[in-house]
């Protein structure tokens, strides 16, 4: 027997089978959209160690892998044998396991050290007796003094009101919670120290993240991922911006439901863990400058006029009850820095999380979602700007779209010669729409086996049963769980096209700012919840990002929420934000005089300047020769 | 013609008039007992220039006056003929007027700088363009910054949320309201740094006194005072802590109305006054212990228990809406700091408003009310304490006692003769009852003149129609609007003799930790509303004070109060009363070994060692030999 190694896994194979089969009857769970005949390039894994168990590469094989993939021992699994007994170590490239999904929510996490802002202290107090007559408070903040060699003058009025009960119930032994060595903001009877939580919340234009963290460990004890209740005012930033204008009540109700579905959300966090909400201490907020706004109540009205500018770039720190937000009465809300009015948080905690600011390699950061983020540079200058890439990634006006849910088909394969359909759903079941990653996918493979053409145009082909007026059929009624044709229309595609055309219209933009081609670009990092799933080569292939070598790709997953956590987890990361801030150039894709002409040169599939995507190009005739 | 001055008045007087004849056409309102008949000593009056045109001093004048105010020109006017054309200078010793009532309220208010801890700023900003995109908040933070000399980093939510429509409404001209230069707590369009208020509140436990003043000059606008109306849960502080302490909703409850009159007092001063509420951007609290923490909602149920410890000695600075006071959304409340768990913000306030703690001369600051402070020292070392005087001065456990009100008997002598009784009440009208200066001057009369002997038993007198069974006639049904006698009762008397042995014991304990006899007392200040009114030498008579020269007490009315004032209009103010609270050395009476002695001696008129009152002991004789 043969072993495969894969991460943490240990996988038993038989000489004979291929690499694929093996890991296939290991139950991982890899992609073989075209069944393992070596047509979809899939199902391509890296082999690290044990090449003298396997037998050679094949010329089908180099059609899907690039010189420097195949120089790190990429592979097809589906033409991979095993040839002898021995071990196999392998990694399935761009962490595209459907396991590490769950990583959307949680993202990169950097190791830094446990040093919070919330920070408990056990003080054993000296009792008051007639000739020991401190106040309470008095005794408290003397006490602390001497325990951390500072005094902390502020005290919550919710603590103080606590203080003269809790000092006798406890025997004068108490822990007492401080904000930032500025405020006492708990007290409480006995040792509490190992109870401190606190709640990092991304607040994406369409979905909310949630991390409830241990602030003694470090660790993310759990994690949440609800829909941003908003999107019923307005799917997109400027329609929230429209909405959230228009008077004062609109501005009030956009918060207070915002507001509610945190609370839920944190509430669904700690009953899971069983922790109570009041344990929560501490909180950092990572959103885009809107998000942030309607987060406190301020009206994003300012930020949809030029010239644009936020109420803040700067930090804040705000009560959390002064919002609303339902956690330990005394606690503040840290909202961090923010770069623009259309560069926020986010993308600050983009940059910490990926530390963007730290690596010489100058690097691309694109954090899609309805606004899509983009960051070019390195720990010498950052440049940054936004798209309103809208919400057709995230499955809206796309007639089958969907969240990325059980049931939608998230992976496309079309076989160059019969057009017809390969797709995998997430959960495995019958499908129930296309998700962002599965339109992208279903796009590339149209476009790359000629049933669209490069304006995006579908093509009329006789004898193809797929190929219906103006659509393109994915799946069959009698496949689907909806009892009707699951299809990409003619708008599907051009919705695309608006939605690609204008990330790369902002990459391009930034490019030129950095003054650097694409070829010098040496890491590209995908974040948020949809770069997560999507495949870099189809993204590659419609022309939303730059012909850069796949391996360059890393996918980080939530990087806003990560770094947001970053920011619970060590109180040095909050100032490094605002030195982030300073070192981020934005770049206001509106005000480049040749942004018109770069967009509509995007709008084409890959691009209308073909020559950019060299990789693209040998694919298309690849193809067109095959039929 | 000759002419009277008196203060800023100009009275025109008739050669051969009396100086009372004089004033009482002049509308002067002075007290004239006995008719002008040189008998109740009431009719004093100080000349001090014009000597040429009034007749030489009777010898029936001399008894009422003791040397020094012989030789400060004391008269009795009643017995003080003008003589010549000419100009007379004189003042109403004791501020003894009945217009200065309104003093009451008002307070000493000593001459401080004006620089408060509020203070506006107008800043004109450079409006944003594409090219200056600096952020709202950070544009408005510079500014504020060159024109102050320092960066104030805090800013309120509600200011936050103000700021972007503000800014562009106000054409980038705007007016920032910072609190103690650390925190941005008003915004407002265009130059508004004429308007800013502040209101400064006396908490009493039976009287709560507002003060509505103008931050820019210095002045109090209006004042206003109300009943507590925390008095329908207790009349004394040892009531307010049983009934606060005994579950968390009598808590809530008893702050609540507290916070509510406090609201109501506040828009009636702002109505009066044309002043929104929004306007007042500074408050400063001053009250004793119990009263302050009530005010917070802090239980008072340890200051009840040995070692009577407070919640907080130093002060604290509160936000009004965390409070539930409806002033500027933005603004803090002061709260003065407080010396011990019955020596609160009130008594500092005291010391503030009198400069107790500026002055060489020993001095004794008598603050009466239901609780009573007592402060005494100089800028050396001051000692505090304070004594359950009881509501008896306020009316309360009298059996016609009423407040001071139009319609109080505020002042009663007694012929020595025939024991019938003159008196005057607020406002002039029918009798409704007698008020606590009223049963002040009826106790000593009664004294004095032999109703009652040296332990307060009235005695038995045949052939004088007032001396009824066990009580004695102030006011015969047919005088009063009430259709019934007004009497003062055995028990009348007693409760006085318990209030005033309080008041006399804590004195005595205080001179004894200064070490210093009463002849040394340079100075005397009545405080408090109470204090404003009463006769010093009715007081000294029962054995309330000591028996020290009259023309050393000085009335000063609600200093509590006018302390209160001083902290919002100069912010140093603050800090010194800081330094007051560590010059302050708390006495608790309680714990004083002989305290029983003390008090036991004190309940006897004037007191169980007649010898500490020797102008008493000649008054009493001088009466008994008459009669
Ligand atoms: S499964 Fe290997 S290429 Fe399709
Ligand atoms: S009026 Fe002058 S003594 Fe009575």
């Amino acid at each position: 027997m043969a072993v495969i190694y894969l991460g943490n896994r240990r996988i038993k194979a038989e000489i004979g089978n291929t690499l694929l089969e093996a890991l296939q009857k290991g139950k991982v769970n890899i992609s073989s959209l075209c069944g393992g005949r070596g047509l979809c390039g899939k199902c391509k894994v890296v082999v690290q160690k044990g090449y003298e168990n396997i037998d050679y590469r094949k010329v089908a094989e180099e059609e899907f892998l690039n010189e420097s993939e195949i120089k790190e021992g990429y592979r097809l699994s589906c033409l991979t044998k095993i040839i002898k007994d021995g071990e196999i170590y392998i990694t399935i490239p761009l962490e595209w396991l459907r396991e590490s999904q769950r990583m959307v929510i949680a993202g990169k996490l950097v190791p830094v050290e446990i040093k919070p802002t919330f920070k408990k202290f056990f003080l054993k107090l000296n009792p008051a007796t007639l000739t020991d007559v401190l106040a309470d408070r008095d005794r408290i903040q003397k006490a602390l003094e001497s325990s951390i060699g500072k005094l902390v003058k502020r005290i919550d009025l919710h603590v103080l009101r606590k203080i003269p009960v809790i000092l006798r119930e406890s025997d004068w032994k108490i822990t007492v919670g401080v904000w930032n060595e500025q405020e006492i903001i708990t007290v409480e009877i006995g040792d509490k120290t190992h109870i401190s939580y606190g709640f990092a919340l991304d607040i994406g234009t369409s979905k909310l993240a949630g991390y409830l963290v241990d602030l003694n460990s470090g660790k993310i004890i759990t994690s949440e991922s609800v829909v941003n209740p908003q999107t019923s005012f307005g799917e997109d930033i400027i329609a929230r911006i429209t909405f959230a204008s228009e008077n004062e009540r609109n501005l009030e109700e956009i918060h207070k439901i915002l507001i509610e579905k945190i609370n839920q959300l944190i509430r669904t966090c700690c009953k899971r863990s069983t922790i109570l909400t009041d344990e929560i201490t501490d909180m950092v907020i990572a959103g885009n400058t809107v998000m942030q706004q309607l987060f406190l109540k301020i009206t994003p009205f300012y930020l949809g006029k030029s010239p644009f500018v936020p109420l803040t770039k700067s930090h804040l720190d705000v009560k959390a009850r002064e919002l609303g937000v339902r956690i330990n009465k005394g606690s503040y809300i840290h909202i961090l820095p923010q770069v623009a009015g259309y560069v926020g948080g986010d993308a600050v905690a983009d940059v910490i999380a990926t530390e963007l600011n730290k690596t010489d390699a100058m690097s691309l950061l694109i954090d899609i979602g309805t606004n899509t983020e983009l960051l070019l540079g390195n720990r010498e200058q950052i440049w940054a700007c936004s798209c309103a890439s809208g919400p057709a990634f995230e499955g809206a006006h796309v007639k089958f779209g969907t969240h990325a849910k059980n049931g939608a088909i998230e992976k496309i394969w079309i076989n160059p010669l019969s057009l017809e359909v390969s797709y995998e759903t997430i959960g495995r079941g019958r499908p129930t729409g296309i998700c962002g990653s599965g339109i992208i996918d279903a796009i590339s493979e149209m476009f790359i086996k000629g049933i669209i053409d490069r304006t995006g145009k579908i093509q009329k082909k006789e004898g193809y049963r797929r190929i219906r007026n103006d659509e393109f059929i994915v799946a069959y009624a009698s496949e689907t769980a909806l009892g009707a044709d699951i299809v990409i229309t003619q708008r599907d595609v051009r919705e695309i096209q608006y939605a690609k055309a204008a990330i790369y219209t902002g990459i391009t933009i930034l490019m030129k700012h950095a003054r650097i081609p694409c070829q010098e670009i040496e890491k590209v990092f995908m974040a948020g919840s949809f770069g997560t799933y999507v495949d870099p080569a189809s993204a590659r292939n419609i022309g939303m990002i730059p012909d850069i070598p796949l391996n360059r790709i890393e996918f980080v997953g939530n990087t806003a929420g990560s770094g947001a956590c970053l920011a619970l987890i060590n109180k040095d990361v909050r100032r490094e934000a605002e030195d982030v801030v300073k070192m981020i150039k934005y770049v206001e894709l509106a005000a480049e005089p040749n942004f018109q002409t770069i967009y509509f040169n995007s709008l084409n599939l890959p691009n209308e300047n073909i020559g950019e995507f060299p990789t693209v190009q040998n694919l298309i005739s690849k193809y067109r020769f095959q039929r």
